[in-house]
């Protein structure tokens, strides 16, 4: 019997997504470069397990139900374009590959356009949910030859994790590099939301001096309410575990967060393509800062450290937080689906963005209930140009904006840095601000650089300049 | 009589160097690829300017005294290895070959690895100053080929600006791309000191609600104090220049700032060498924020604009502007020395960062009297880790940081933006933190990614992880 799928590359994501495939009853051929990996799997499986080890490509590719569909499971980067290079000569046209690694999408973009010409179909596809996630159900986000996914659609939209509603979060997203953008995307509203949730932490804990109990129970009052969400959960349950002697554990935990890079894509892309994606930018630098833990101290002994400021009102300094995290998280969205919007401009995709938002409410890192509202919000308006137009999120901010101040001021006045939740304010006061102060910016350019501006009172395609050091008169430039 | 150098490129910038160099005694062949160009240029020119047209490679090869100096001033990018290419054939081993544009440091290291394997000797030389710098004295960064420099030294020193000192602001980068490299970091120190600039107007404007004459008062006061600098100066003189009506001329202008992209490379390298560039990179994004101006304009319609709060003593807070204003740009240099320590380890530079201060102190946009203290700062400890160890900044940073934290708070409770001052306040705040909620978020990894974590408390290269899902006991993991 020919099997239904293959899987290349068994770590552990590889395995567990070949798992999840066999166990909604699919065959699943499974090969890895390392033939004792492939042994080592296998063994530990029942007869009748529905995954077929294989120890060639041939073998693999012989294995497969025509059209071929073959899943890689690799690292991103250069070791995927020599997979694909050494699958093609066993593969035909029709057969459908599919990257369900971490790829930059720009690599996706450009495979999709090679084997295009080929014949062969290319899906590159984000997976989100980690090693439990690809085990019980993921949140994925497929992209590349919108011909090839009515092929594969209904395997993972079984093996996808399900919604509260029962839909499966796996929703076609859109061609050559569609997927993996949206999926760097996913990775980048995950540095905001949990350095969001630091920040917060922070507060409560050096600012109103709350005990790490009365934290946890905050956490998890919040996961009840509007913040309802997977890493509010968690926080709540980190913030109960102790070690033996009753200390919590997370206070000996070296406080150096790690990353794997993917926040970083995200900001990099932001400002090449031009986007204000403040807030995940400043938790990717937050990260870096806090690598810098010899400095740190050595810099808290010198320059002396915080000087918590008692807060009038410690329960209504509270709401003030919860405020200022609920509206500091719809800036954070807001710039990330402004990105996407950019994107799809420029790759010339068409991204449902209410169908984005579904994808992501259960199997990955940011599910929330707050994709809900963000999914209503574009299903009210498809071409909405953000959030904060949408009335429910115009309202929210309105809502959470004064104590979203009094939460920054109170961090800004005790000395505990809140670089996300400012950041945040700065966006939301920019965005709503007629006039930004960048006029001075260009006419500083043109005092320096003669690069010219527009007028605001005068036609727009016309440009001037001022001979500042001299008359001061404004002429008119041609370009 | 052959020429000492030869300046190929000659828009705006090649002319005026071409000029420059010619003014201080050399005789300079140039050459342009529209004939038409180098026609126009020298038709102006009086018989004996010093300044030799040609109009073939081989002429201006021909034209130069041995070894040959060839200055090119062309636009970044496949150009100049397009410039490169015509000329290799023509140049001899021992030859000099400058470039003198904008390009990227990292062009300009694969360059110079590139023409060394050729005997010849390249230079990338970071210019600064714009057409007037170029004309009258630039800020001149060079780099690359640590043995060429003594062959052209004398050259680039004459053409520099003059310090008051009398020293010349043209001194020894480093090898390779170094130049360019420092350029770049310039560049960007320019968007976060232009950004700063426009939040403190802002502030008096909008919040303090300063007519335009009070506040090119306060910004020429500033000018004789430690913000002492060209850009305060060029915006006193900006915010004085009026329209026939008498209306504040900047106020017509629109507030959309462009960009060339040079101050998104240097946040895109920061974020791609883990330095914590925050106020620049916010500098850049509130640009791209600015050009959102449509929404923007709609935005402020449907969220409400500002509501100024009455500052309750408005001589002390235009005195906590003025300190927000040099504590952010003392940050902000702080971080663009971070990034150039950890670019000259990444490449093995030997950055003299004193000598870089010096550089920055005339002909280009950024220079100030604050550069000396900086220089100074780096001659005391030439291996400072960062600006705030040294005791002059520390106590500059101590005695602004109350009036810092109002002015900040003051835009918060205002409704104005003021993304680079907060950015270089929770800068501090962490810099200065030996304890930062990083361990939060190492706890948020283990928990759904089991990335591990480090112990405060227990020997650094162990790591552990906690089984937070199921019995919450923590366990070593070998790497």
């Amino acid at each position: 019997m020919p099997s239904d799928i293959a899987v290349y590359g068994l770590g552990v994501m590889g395995r567990n997504i070949a798992l999840n495939l066999a166990n909604h009853g699919m065959t699943v051929s499974v090969y890895n470069r390392t033939a004792s990996t492939t042994e080592a799997f296998v063994a530990d499986l029942p007869a009748d397990s529905g995954i077929m080890p294989t120890y060639s490509l041939g073998e693999l590719c012989d294995s497969l139900a025509r059209p071929r569909v073959v899943f890689l499971m690799a690292t991103a980067g250069r070791v995927v374009d020599l997979i694909i290079e050494s699958l093609l000569p066993l593969l035909d046209a029709g057969d459908v590959l599919i990257d369900g690694g971490n790829s930059y999408f720009k690599d996706t973009q450009r495979r999709w356009q090679s084997l295009a010409d080929k014949g062969i179909h290319y899906l590159g596809m984000g997976i989100s949910g980690g090693e439990e996630g690809a085990r019980r159900g993921p949140s994925i986000m497929p992209g590349g030859d919108a011909a090839a996914w009515p092929l594969v659609r209904e395997h993972f939209e079984r093996i996808a994790a399900k919604a509260d509603d029962g839909q499966p979060c796996c929703r076609w997203i859109g061609e050559g590099g569609a997927g993996h953008y949206v999926k760097m995307i996913h990775n980048g509203i995950e540095y905001g939301d949990m350095q969001l949730i630091a920040e917060a932490w922070q507060l409560m804990r050096d600012g109103l001096g709350m005990p790490a109990t009365a934290i946890a129970d905050t956490f998890a009052a919040w996961n009840d309410g509007v913040l309802r969400s997977y890493l509010i959960g968690i926080t709540a349950d980190i913030l109960r575990v102790t070690d033996a002697d009753g200390s919590l554990r997370v206070d000996h935990i070296l406080d150096s967060a790690g990353q794997k890079g993917t926040g970083r894509w995200t900001a990099v892309d932001a400002l090449e393509t031009g986007v204000p994606l403040t807030l995940i930018a400043e938790a990717v630098y937050a990260r870096m800062l806090s690598s810098l833990k010899e400095e740190r101290v050595a810099l808290a002994a010198r320059l002396g450290g915080r000087q918590p400021v008692a807060a009038a009102d410690q329960a209504a300094m509270l709401q003030a937080i919860h405020d200022a995290l609920y509206a500091a998280k719809i800036v954070s969205y807001t710039q990330g689906f402004l990105q996407m919007r950019t994107a799809a401009a420029a790759y010339d995709w068409q991204l449902d963005y209410a169908n984005i938002a579904l994808v992501w409410r259960a199997g990955c890192i940011i599910r929330s209930r707050f994709l809900d509202d963000i999914a209503q919000a574009y299903e009210r308006d498809a071409t909405l140009p953000a959030l904060p137009f949408d009335d429910f999120f115009a309202d929210a901010l309105r809502g959470a904006q004064a104590g979203w101040r009094e939460a920054v001021a109170f961090g800004i006045r005790s000395g505990i840095p809140t670089p996300a939740l400012s950041a945040a304010l700065s966006f939301y006061d920019g965005y709503r601000s007629a006039d930004l102060p960048a006029n001075l910016i260009q006419a500083q350019r043109d005092y320096f650089g003669a690069h010219t501006y527009q007028r605001t009172d005068r036609a727009a395609q016309q440009h001037w300049h001022t001979r500042w050091t001299d008359d001061r008169q404004e002429v008119a430039v041609d370009d």
